[in-house]
Parts: structure tokens; C-alpha cells; sequence
């Protein structure tokens, strides 16, 4: 009888498995199985055990085989986008001019609130199929377009439809402390006790598995934000917030205070921020599109964040206003050329410390007993995911062990 | 009996014509017919002329057409890649330690000699089919790895194969005057006497379609260029050059002078270079990649090449040591983002400027009579395609009329 019965065997890979010393815990000439959607066994192919049951295998042929990549912050729903202001933009148009022809935000907010839960789907789903192209099986969707409350549930349903469609993991945020929705102009306090108020509904939907705030001087205060915290804190949510990116506010002290997941951006976050995140384990998620396309010069604090061991995510920002990114790989690439992360840096930013900035232990490493949420890249050296830019290098894209055709 | 006979009309488009005046030359639900892999007819749905006979319809269902890319500037031939030296860099390493480890270009040159001509194709095939799955079917690719006789026209061999093979069109440019080879150093003079000798023997074997050099100051000299472009003009071969890029020795006026085709980079060119290029009508070829992985801070001459009326071309530059750019469709978006380029501008610059560049005046526009290069994307305007950072926008391209499957 034999002592292993494995669904299958990935043999003749590369294994980056981020787990361990070694750089990228690179493991040559290696092996991998699965059995019932998890890691059963991985390493080199010279130390496979024999009376094994393997109910299919395939040989990669050398190729990379990483975790599946972890997209831990994306406004991908949204319907419409905003090309015409990134044309307004270029031929010298100003932000002024933008907001008057009715650019901005609220322009997104239009367009997702006229948008019936099927379009707003028919539009978003193209988007999460572009990043899972590119080798992303878990997802985070925000809300933050919709600013009422059905509107707000329409966009949750929408991210909870496009992961039952797609068979990824999708986690929701409910970010509708995003921005003033006209109703609310100039009573934004009024506008967080009516956002705090939705939540609960929301969440006994299942439709709100983290809260979200975008804390600046332009949109909401750290008051405001301590407030949506402690109703997120009363249903035992967990948040993260969307801080420092245009001015220190101290939102990440806010966010670890808490015990967030993560602090996002924090361009602007200073030492006291850094050591507190540190603390609490509150993973600090870095977005250079945003920082690439509006031409930003303040880099978040990189050695700071080194120093006092705070993990570092990367993600897409995915969002039609500032960051049209469709590809974590791209976003990969720009956190190394803006932000000088190393290519292992980066690809655990977006694998192990985008899982754990989403609450999520079981995956973003290669470890017997995690999901085998795995792809195959067309590159031999780990370090080529993030010095290519542009090419198709996904090959096969494995969730929960399963290749998706 | 039909007044007209065609074997493929394309309906319900968005046309981006890049013809006339109007922005993008665009024409909204329109039609495209091909005849004979040229264009036969094109215009709104409802002036279609009666009495046609049509071999094949395909509804676009209002996807943006144009005119199929064209990369003007690649060295997307070689061997094995440089991730090593983008790693190492990023862990801090100096250029003289990447220099001592054996970097540099002359690793590149090192693996190329290695790598037998089916080798150095297989390798290279991808590159150029990763680029025609983001719409280009122009290609550009220079020699520069090999730097001897049979290297040089290895490389060369390689890139009229890769055209064979994707049924795309590839125009060689022979680049041996790209670094100095291990055989001459410290004679230069010696190495330019011998690269003028191979270039009559290449251009025979019909593998040479126009000459470049590098010239600057870690390069070859303008008077060793000019003797090269010499040689070129008395064998009635277009010239071009790698000229001004981290200083002004006045290439791109030289390479005026000779009426070359185009001036790439231009960084440093100063107004009598920019001048020079307009009287002699030689496009400008930008190269954002370049510019972003290096982080260089000095923008080419946009303005003054604007005020001139100089073409402007934008090239993936697509290379192992400091553009490895797969997409051009990404160099677009660098070229706005980082130049400032309108994305008009950036297409046309990957259009018809680029054909230009190449010397090709049956392709790069939407016009009758033209090639039937063509490409529907999924989006509904133009200026999606430098807004959207990665993704699969190319749907369908078709080739002197043929779909490529
Ligand atoms: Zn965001
Ligand atoms: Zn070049």
C-alpha cells in the first residue's frame, strides 16, 4: 500500500518558497504535491519518497514555481474610468479645470451609483481576470464608489460575485469613508454616522470583511476615523486604513492602535507611525502606481520600515483615477524602481505579507499544509518577476491546487 | 454585379484613424473593409456603399480599431537576461561590483557568442511574440551582441527568422558599434575599420536594412560614426544612432546631416540638433524604458521638438541591461508618464512616427491603400491604451489583413 496518495505532482521545478533563510527560499531541481487543494509534500526531486499514489503529474520543465500572488488592495470595482482626465491631464489641463468639467471622484461615484449590480459585474470582472492573468488567486475589493448604502452593497456583492465566478479568494472592505457623497456636503460627521450606521447590515450579509477610511486633510479625520474604528471594533471587524499618503495625520499609530491589518500608502508616516505598526504587526502595504502616475516624490519610509522589522506589502491600488494598474507584477516592478525594494522584498510584498495584511495565515508561502495556490512562471530566477515589464510570464495558475485552464 | 469585392469587412468600431486633424483622427461606429491585405474602404456605418460583395464579416461590437503598432528601436535578440545585475543593484551592490562579477553588457555579448543560432531564436521568440500579443506588427531589432563577423550575423539571421516565424515585419539594423569587443580593446579605431569591413558582406546576404552606432562618450566617437555612416551611404543603407543620451555630442545632428532616419534618445540634444532633425525631416525616437529603469532625471527636448514639427517616435528600446520592456503599449505609458508625451502623441508615436523611423510609409495610418496592420482592443477610446498599466487589451490583431489566431 502505498504511504502517500498525492491528487498532484508538480515535478523538474524551480521552487521559490519564500519560506526559510535562503534567498527567495530558492529551491532548484525541486518537487511539489498536492493533495485535497494543499501542499503534501515539496523539495528536491532526488528526496521524493517512494511508495507514493500520484493521480497526475506534470513536469514544469525547470520553470519558477511560486505562491499565487496576493493583490491585497484594489478598487477594481468600479464602471466607467477615467481616461478622458488622464488625456484632460496631459494636454494641460488643470485640476481645476478637471473638477469643473466633472472629473474626480465623483465622476466615479456617477458612474458605479447609475450602474445596475449586473453591468457594474460586466465591467469590474475583466479587471480581476487581467490580475489573475498575471498570477493573483487572492483578492481584496474595495467599496468607496457607491456612498450610500445600496450602493455601497451593490459594490461588496459585486467583489463577492466576481470571486465566485473567477473561483479566487475575494476579501471585502467597506470603504465607504472614501469620500463626501454630495448628499453629505459639508456635514462629512453626519456622513460617518450614517456610514456607521449601514455597517452592521452589511456585515450580517457577509458582505464586509474588513473597514477601511481614507484618513487625510482631504478626506476623513483622524476623529472621524476612530470612530468607524470602534464600531468595526464593537462587530470584531478588522481594519486598516488607507494613511499617510499626502500628509502625517498619524493614522498608522491610528491603525496599530487598533490592532489593524495594515497601514496603506504611508508616504507621509514618520518613526513614532513605524514603531507603533511594528508593535502591533500591522503590515505597511506600499502603492507605487499611485506614487508612478501622479509623479509623487515623497518615498514611504523604506529603511525605517526595514529597520524595525515591520512587513511590507505591494499591491495594485488598482483604481481608475490614480493607479490603472492590471498587473501586480507591474506594481512589483515599480516598487523596486521607485521605492528600491530588493526583487525578494517585493515578491514577499506581494505573496506572504499581502496574505498576512488580509488576515490570511494559510497561504503566500510554499509549506506543506498551506493551499496550494501556486504558478508557474516562464522565467527561470525569481528576481525576472520584477525586472520584466509587460510579456504574459504566468503559465499555469494552480488555486487551491486545482489548474485553472 | 458588386461594384466592390472584399475579403473581410470589420463593423461597428471605434476607428482611431490617426488621419486628419480631428483627435486620433477618430471615427465612431464605423466600418473597415480589406481587400488584398490593404485597406479598400473605411468610414461611418451608414455611408457604406451599396452593391459590395463581402467574403467575411466580424461585428467589433464598438471596439477601438487602429492601425497595428510598430516598434522602432529593439535589441530583443540575445541570450539569458540580466535579472542578476537588477537584483544585485537593488541589494545595494555598486556598478564596479556588477562590472568585477562580470556584468554589464558584456555578459549579454559573453551568451550570445555562446548560444548557437536555433538557440539565440529560441530564446528570442518570445520576446517578439510578447510584444505582438500587445499589437505590435513592426518590429525593429538591431544586432550588438556579437560583435564579430559571425555574431553579428547570427544575430541578424535570428531576426529575419523571428519575421519569418510570426509572419510580422521585422527590419534588421546592424549595431556592431555598440561597445568595444574583448578582441580591441583599447582600439577603437582598429574595431570601427573592421566593423566597416563586415558591413558590405552582411548587407549582401540582404541581412543589413539600416546602420546605427552608440555614440557617446563610454561609446563610439562622432568621428568614428560619421566614418561608419559613410560606409553606409556609399552601400545606399539608411543610417540612425543611439545618440545624446547622457550627454550632447551632437549625434543627433550628425545623423541629420547624413538624412537618417531617426536620432533615438536625444536626452541631452540641444535646439541646433533639434533644428537640424527638422530641416532633414529625422523622426526623434524616445525611450522612457531606459529612462525609468535607469531613473534618469533629464527629459529629452519635448518642447523644442514639438515647436520644430520633429516627428516623435516611442520604442520599447526592449534590452537586457536597461529596458526590459516586453509591452509597448507600457513604453506609452511611460512616455506620458515620465515625458509628458499626450497619449495622441504616444500613439502616434508607436504608429506612424514609428513607421517613419523605419523608413515605411504603408503602414501607421487608418487610410486606403495602406496595409491592412490593424488591431481591436477592449477599450472604448484611445487614450486607454497609455492609461491602463499592464492587462490583456489587445484582442485581435490582424496582419496585412490575416487574423492572427
Ligand atoms: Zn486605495
Ligand atoms: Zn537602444
Amino acid at each position: 500500500m502505498p504511504a502517500h496518495r498525492w491528487d498532484l505532482l508538480l515535478t523538474h521545478a524551480t521552487l521559490a518558497t519564500l519560506d526559510g533563510e535562503a534567498p527567495f527560499g530558492l529551491v532548484e531541481n525541486a518537487a511539489l504535491a498536492i493533495a485535497d487543494g494543499r501542499i503534501a509534500w515539496l523539495g528536491p526531486m532526488d528526496a521524493l519518497p517512494k511508495r507514493t499514489s500520484i493521480g497526475r503529474s506534470e513536469d514544469l520543465g525547470g520553470r519558477l514555481l511560486t505562491p499565487a500572488l496576493v493583490d491585497c488592495h484594489t478598487h477594481l470595482v468600479f464602471a466607467g474610468n477615467r481616461a478622458n482626465e488622464f488625456d484632460m491631464r496631459l494636454n494641460g489641463a488643470s485640476y481645476e479645470q478637471i473638477a469643473r468639467a466633472g472629473g474626480g471622484i465623483r465622476s466615479s461615484v456617477a458612474a458605479v451609483r447609475q450602474a445596475d449590480e449586473d453591468e457594474l459585474l460586466r465591467q469590474s470582472l475583466p479587471r480581476a481576470r487581467a490580475l489573475l492573468g498575471d498570477g493573483v488567486a487572492t483578492l481584496e475589493i474595495k467599496s468607496g464608489y457607491g456612498l450610500d448604502l445600496d450602493n455601497e452593497r451593490k459594490m461588496l456583492r459585486v467583489a463577492r460575485r466576481i470571486g465566485q465566478l473567477l473561483g479566487i479568494g475575494v476579501r471585502t472592505t467597506y470603504l465607504a469613508a472614501h469620500a463626501l457623497p454630495p448628499e453629505y456636503r459639508d456635514d462629512a460627521d453626519g456622513y460617518v454616522d450614517a456610514l456607521i450606521d449601514w455597517l452592521p447590515q452589511l456585515h450580517a450579509e457577509g458582505l464586509v470583511d474588513a473597514v477601511d477610511a481614507f484618513c487625510e486633510s482631504i478626506g476623513f479625520s483622524p476623529a472621524q476615523t476612530r470612530r468607524l474604528f470602534e464600531a468595526a471594533r464593537t462587530l470584531g471587524i478588522p481594519v486598516k486604513l488607507h494613511a499617510d499618503q499626502l500628509s502625517d495625520l498619524g493614522g498608522a499609530a491610528l491603525t496599530a492602535e487598533f490592532g489593524g491589518l495594515s497601514a496603506d500608502h504611508v508616504e507621509y508616516t514618520g518613526e513614532d507611525g513605524v514603531r507603533a505598526m511594528a508593535k502591533r504587526g500591522t503590515v505597511a502595504v506600499l502603492l507605487p502606481g499611485a506614487f508612478h502616475v501622479l509623479r509623487e516624490t515623497k518615498l514611504p519610509p523604506i529603511a525605517l520600515l526595514r529597520e524595525h522589522g515591520v512587513a511590507m506589502a505591494v499591491a495594485t491600488d488598482c483604481n481608475p483615477g490614480t493607479s490603472p494598474l492590471l498587473s501586480l507584477r507591474q506594481a512589483m516592478q515599480l516598487a523596486c524602481t521607485h521605492f528600491r525594494l530588493t526583487p525578494e522584498e517585493a515578491l514577499r510584498g506581494a505573496t506572504v505579507n499581502a496574505a498576512r495584511a488580509l488576515g490570511l495565515a494559510d497561504r503566500g508561502i510554499l509549506r506543506k499544509g498551506l493551499r496550494a495556490d501556486l504558478v508557474a512562471w516562464e522565467v527561470a530566477h525569481p528576481a525576472e518577476l520584477c525586472y520584466w515589464l509587460g510579456g504574459q510570464l504566468a503559465t499555469r495558475i494552480y488555486v487551491a491546487g486545482q489548474p485553472l485552464s
